[in-house]
């Protein structure tokens, strides 16, 4: 940032949102980065830093002393706010908590951490429009307006009893066309109200945000009380996290694999899952080894290893696949598993058909041996078979466990796959030449 | 549903979400599903079918006639009259449209009918609360009123000038607060306000949405007059359905494999994939036939086959991934593309080191061969490298080709890498005992 184009970036960064400053400052690096907070405006720069991704945001931070921290705290809703003191070490987080200026924020704050960060409770704002069903409209508007003032985004009024316990909701657009000498109990929509517990596990919150298509949730405690509201910005980021989570166990990844992570972190990450495949190919091996003779006779026996184990490990992840999206989507709450079992064994039988047919065709035409033919025809047809009916189990059994059966689709599956594969053809190779 | 069992449905089914009823009517199945119907109001069997999933509400529709469809269409936004009306035939279309009694509701769904149904267009709904920047507070409020009734949920009021073009957005908070004789021209925003054009494609649009945290967006057309509003719910679907895009392509299946689908249909969709596979299998035994004199000496360098081929298979998987998951949160913007290549280089240096070191050492405790043991860490070192490089450039070839990038990490990439792998493999081989 060069002296002379500071009044440009002054005149220019007002105009931008946080998302969009985010991005500059993840350009800029950490040092000019950190320079450009001093152009914003103190509610810019909480949203700014909201808007980071985690690693550079607690580089940044390191670069502020607390009271810096506590600055942009201060201007944050409550669950942004609870997110970013929870990254802090808990030194740190105390030395920000005792500099905040709005101590009642600082207590709702305060409040907040103490929810697992994967709960209701942990994705929640304490930020929330809340009337009593006694008010009048006109009451109502008043009180509206005083609470209003913090709560960013109105999306409807929440409307509890005496003892704060919900009761009900009340839409913005009903308030606005109703007479000011209603009464809010005559208003409020009290029926099929959805909301969370505090405890309630946060892929459940977007599940019900998702089905019943809603834009807000409001989260109560264990005695129905009213304590926070959950919004669709927040769960929208669960939800990409939740479908990305599928994909990356697919592909052997972990989460702490993004494209900026170090060499290091990222090679370790990786680690498990290619020994996990190094394993599998020494137990492979282990099995050949027993075929030693069979392929010195006949080496062409090998030259179909890679043909088995690809078929094999591409039908078994196909299945995988196909049993983890139905479990998501909860598709299989009415169909029986045997039912699901007994299909997936037909398309095994047609794929393995069509497979072993068009194998047995090429063996025919480009090699004299016939039996190779029949034995590689036969294998594939088995191989794709034991492949779909265990890519289908898998998951189940995984599900059963309460791990998570998307598991089931990365290199796992292949590995188990390359090893029943091979186990069976060269056991026919072996029935059919001996 | 047995007569006597009528009257306590009656009376619990209003009680339900349509998405819980279309629950019910996919456990009863089409004929009692379609009777379920008769019980319920039609602003409920509406909505209910909405929620019902595509396959299902097909078939069932086919038991309506077009006035009993009609009579649904009436009652349902325009967005979703749309994508109902787009199910059905042609004929059967215009059938409905005639059938329709709210003709001014007929023509905003024929008129959303014209857009790609993966644009904006596609995606919006002509509901939604506009009015002019020259009007008062009071007059606002009057016109809210006529036009709310039609919008569900109204989540902000655009605001446009004398010829309909987009002015800017007014809350609902700041009309509750205002004088009732203040101008809209007073209150409304006008900066920094997010809109898209009715082509923009739907990923684009779910891309800022999610980026400045948007309930609803409103939709331009090409004189930047306001014709519509996408609002989060159906945003978040088009989310879900890219997330599971990439995890369906990195498992070789379509999203057209439901575990609903029927047995042909779903062979039908992955075969595809598993004959992709089974050339590269054919391919890598061509490449096998070279060697058969190396293999028949020495058939140990058979056993090692699997190891190649599903170590190099995992490490090109997981670097096409890192990259596909790269460029879908736009990560790489600011990153060069060299850096990143050189980086999973050095990854790629770091495991196939570890993978070779490892393997050599198992071959150096149980094989007397020490030259087997070489060939086969040296293969793996190699191979591992070879796999990282071309995981990382194929679906960024991909990507610059404007094919989608996660195809990289499906059946293709393991392939791919089978064949490479096992040239350096036997290549490595007849170098060092030759």
């Amino acid at each position: 940032l060069e002296e002379n184009n500071i009044v440009f970036i002054k005149a220019q960064i007002f105009e931008l949102h946080p998302a969009d400053i985010a991005d500059i400052v993840k350009h800029l690096g950490l040092d000019e980065g950190k320079h450009l907070f001093d152009y914003l405006d103190e509610e810019q720069a909480a949203q700014t830093l909201v808007e980071l991704d985690e690693d550079i945001r607690e580089k940044l931070l390191e670069l502020f002393s607390p009271k810096e921290i506590a600055e942009q705290v201060d201007q944050l809703d409550s669950d942004d706010a609870a997110d970013l003191l929870g990254e802090l070490s808990e030194q740190r987080k105390d030395e920000v908590i005792s500099k905040m200026e709005d101590k009642e924020h600082a207590s709702e704050v305060i409040d907040l951490l103490r929810y697992d960060e994967d709960s209701a409770g942990g994705l929640m704002q304490s930020e929330f429009v809340q009337v009593r069903s006694s008010f009048t409209v006109k009451r109502c508007i008043i009180e509206l307006r005083k609470q209003a003032e913090e709560v960013e985004k109105v999306y409807s009024i929440y409307v509890v009893d005496e003892s704060d316990v919900l009761l009900g909701v009340l839409s913005l657009k009903r308030l606005l066309f109703a007479k000011p000498t209603s009464l809010i109990s005559e208003l409020y929509q009290s029926n099929n109200i959805k909301y969370v517990k505090t405890n309630s596990h946060k892929e459940d919150v977007a599940d019900i945000m998702k089905r019943y298509d809603l834009i807000a949730i409001p989260v109560v405690d264990y005695q129905n009380k009213l304590v926070g509201r959950i919004t669709i910005d927040d769960v929208v980021d669960v939800m990409q996290e939740e479908a990305e989570k599928d994909y990356q166990l697919a592909s052997g990844i972990t989460d702490n694999v993004e494209a900026t992570a170090s060499v290091f972190k990222n090679t370790k990450s990786r680690l498990p899952w290619i020994l996990i495949g190094l394993l599998g190919g020494v137990l492979s091996s282990l099995i050949l080894q027993n075929y030693e003779a069979d392929i010195q006779i006949n080496p062409v026996l090998a030259f179909f290893i890679p043909l088995i184990t690809a078929t094999g490990g591409n039908v078994g992840v196909q299945s995988s696949a196909i049993v983890v999206q139905g479990l998501a989507s909860k598709e299989f709450m009415f169909k029986g598993i045997f039912k699901r079992i007994l299909k997936e064994l037909l398309v095994g039988v047609l794929i393995g058909l069509i497979c072993g047919i068009l194998i047995f065709l090429f063996n025919f035409f480009t090699n004299t041996d016939i039996i190779m033919g029949i034995t590689i025809g036969i294998s594939i047809f088995i191989v794709v078979i034991i492949a779909a009916i265990f890519g289908t189990l898998f998951p189940l059994i995984l599900n059963k466990l309460k791990i998570d059966p998307a598991l089931a689709t990365g290199p796992f599956v292949t590995t188990t796959n390359d090893i029943l594969g091979l186990s069976v053809y060269f056991m026919i190779a072996f029935m059919l030449y001996n």
